[in-house]
């Protein structure tokens, strides 16, 4: 198109033409140098990658998180809040922490609600002629039965929309809650949370209806014998009705049965109960920055655990790799810019109440934490870090992923933080969580196959390494 | 600086700048579409990405991997070259290639060596004051100890220098070979390869300086009781000395004791026997391509396996990998374009003498093999595929990584392809390698930790449905 300006006009026209252009060659370069972003120099990327290196090193040669979780798993065990284990695990945890001469260690006061399961459920399907017994757990929270247990006609359903249809029918009855996680999802977190909902609030639900008590299919993906705990919720307003999580194999079992007998009975003893609110702790401890000490890190799992196994991937192993990551950095004599603050964090499984109480004290004493890391996805082999947080935050993460790829963590982009350390959003601190592989996760999740000989030391060290870099790199450079 | 040029000049001189800025703000662009590469359009990826959808639920929702591996380790069990195991398991296969009425299914016949182990091994360490028994597990390919067993005082080495330093004085004695895997290598393959060595020739380079016997630390980075067995080989115009693994828990303690005893002996009895070769199967079955009949897909794992459990993950998994993704593209009614072959090898673990037979008939029959596919990691995780081949085949692999990204696949590019396929090297077939989290696999592999449970049913799947993409992309467009 240049040609059709006329000769005359060619000059100016030219010159402006000219300098506009000059202004449009430049354009392509800014780009691309935008794109490359190389905020740290060539050396020093060099310098990081020969620590994480050091860092891996100390981890699988001298590791300590192995050992330390077999003595929570098989000298303490189960450790849900209020239990005396969980009080043992607390000191466990101080002690453990001075041992590795952090610069402060202390406990952090909170009450929590406090939950007891009694003597072991009991549970069988009632036909009329003969009966089989079947594995079942209480629900986390729910009521006791009757003192010889409730027995009852039970009606399958499988979605909100079916048990509104059925609606009074129900009246008088068991509901059983039985819509599986959906295994197509590569993402087992997410088939998880788009179940649990019928363990959260199927009880509440079904006693709207008059149900008398409720029977939720276990959230996970095998099928096994291992019934799967965790927590419901009463509505204040509605009748409490006792509620308990039944195998997969009893809950196709008992689904396959329905077809052909579908008055057929369930039966089911439970003697769990509520409890005051008790107090109890979180665990602190503190490495104080050289050069920022006042910009927190927070890295932590949680100490709490449901009673039917040990612990081990939930949260065991995140306590671990909290744990470690410091001492690893010690052990290295690395002395982070910014102080680094490992959290064990009480009452995760049953009220929050640690995470919550945590964000509390944070914001009374108006501390300023640059992130918060949290591993509550099992022991697992490392895979990346999520990241709820601004752009400018989770491209500074994303930049660091050559670093981290050489070790197999090549997820690090936005995410979701954790539960414990959700409550920390509101003042805005960036949240990371952990990620491990996850395809197993839900196998253990909350049932007696979570102990510790299903957690594989290597994995548990390498997430120990990954957290121990990370931490590393954010004491560093800061977010 | 363009201020310089003289007016009267200015005509001519700016329109040839403008021009040739006009050339270079071309080529930015040009580069910037250079950088995404764009071979195929978007609405083929769409429709690869749909595919791929597809074949992860028919792995997930419809998978038979699972149930025909139970079939395989409990129901037929070991199968070590040569033993009635093996046999059956060339029948199931077969059978099971029929069944899915796969276009042709074919035995191609070769002749393996045949080692029978005989009874179980028995051990022990011999002090002036007592003894204590140990876990050990004749190497295959070892000869028999005498019928009473060998006992002699035994000396420990680390490296082949050591071993050579001591010379002469071994003479006489059982040789222990004590260097255990390198814990810091992410890659427990690497690790493998570089302590691997001990068991292959540590009896024979024993034998040189006179040594009656060669016990060899199991090859694993767990630290349990379980010995590995594994391909021993000898020199044939050395002695030949019986050779056995010990467990890494024996190992160790077995070193310690040797700190302050050094005169202990040991003593072991082995009666495996080497029989003379025998005649046995690869099982082949295969889809004809509809437009590229003649370009093959090989893709494959290994039917035998070692006798110490149950050859679940080694290479039960492989086997189920390669079938099921056969499977599952016939059951979503995808027809290749291109051939493919799955392969059940023979004889991988002591004479690979099926993978040489496979390469040795494809070049007799001139076939064209234009990629060969072997999953001989395990059963874990899937994460990504590793390519022996010029540089751009592994472009293409890598072009791939969007499309397999949400499936937790980012390893595409170069690698290993596998033992089995390994022969068509020659013949300059890309050879492609499935990658699975390794961490875990050397706890069970050549032990009696390698059984069916120790196979997780979605990350089996998973890589049922990451094989199978594979082939379908492969087949769609070639190499």
């Amino acid at each position: 198109m240049f040609q059709r300006f006329k000769v005359r006009h060619s000059e100016s026209v030219l010159w402006r033409i000219l300098k506009f252009q000059s202004f449009l060659l430049i354009i392509p370069f800014l780009f691309y140098s935008f794109q490359q972003k190389p905020t740290d120099n060539e050396s020093q990327t060099n310098n990081d990658s020969i620590i994480l290196r050091k860092i891996y090193d100390e981890a699988l040669l001298n590791g300590k998180s192995y050992e330390w979780l077999r003595h929570l798993c098989k000298n303490i065990g189960t450790r849900l809040t209020g239990s005396p284990q969980s009080f043992k695990a607390v000191d466990w945890a101080k002690q453990t922490m001075q041992s590795i001469k952090l610069d402060t260690v202390y406990l952090q006061e909170l009450f929590a609600p406090h939950w007891e399961r009694g003597e072991k459920e009991s549970a069988k399907i009632i036909f009329p002629k003969g009966e089989k017994i079947v594995n079942i757990i209480a629900l986390g929270g729910s009521i006791a039965t009757a003192k010889d247990g409730i027995t009852a006609e039970i009606v399958e359903v499988k979605s909100w929309d079916e048990l509104k249809t059925i609606g009074e029918k129900i009246k008088g009855k068991i509901v059983f809650f039985n819509r599986p996680m959906n295994v197509t999802y590569l993402s087992t977190g997410r088939a998880y949370g788009e179940a649990v909902d019928q363990r959260g609030k199927g009880a509440a639900e079904a006693a709207k209806y008059g149900a008398v008590a409720a029977v939720v299919r276990s959230m996970t993906l095998r099928q096994d014998d291992k019934p799967h705990t965790g927590a419901m919720h009463y509505n204040d307003s509605i009748q409490k009705i006792p509620a308990c999580a039944i195998s997969t194999n009893d809950a196709n079992w008992l689904s396959e049965q329905l077809k052909t007998e579908p008055n057929l009975k369930f039966s089911f003893k439970q003697n769990c109960r509520i409890l005051p609110d008790i107090k109890t702790f979180n665990v602190i401890g503190e490495i104080r920055g050289t050069e920022f000490p006042n910009e927190i890190i927070a890295i932590g799992g949680h100490l709490d655990s449901w009673d039917a196994g040990e612990g081990a991937h939930d949260d065991g192993a995140g306590c671990m790799h909290s744990l470690e990551a410091i001492r690893i950095l010690k052990s290295l004599n690395i002395r982070p810019k910014r102080t680094i603050r490992v959290v064990m964090f009480m009452n995760e499984e049953n009220g929050l109440k640690g995470g919550e109480k945590y964000a509390e004290i944070a914001k009374k004493n108006n501390e300023k934490h640059i992130a918060a890391i949290e591993s509550d996805g099992g022991g697992g082999l490392p895979l990346g870090f999520g990241m709820e947080a601004n752009e400018e935050s989770v491209a500074k993460l994303s930049q660091w992923k050559n670093l981290f790829l050489p070790y197999g963590i090549y997820e690090l982009g936005k995410g979701w933080g954790g539960a414990d350390i959700g409550p920390l959003r509101k003042q805005n601190t960036p949240l990371i969580g952990f990620i491990t592989n996850n395809q197993r996760y839900f196998d253990y999740h909350h049932s007696a196959n979570d102990v510790f000989e299903n957690v594989n030391k290597r994995e548990l060290e390498l997430g120990c390494a990954a957290n121990a870099s990370l931490l590393y790199l954010i004491s560093e450079y800061g977010f």
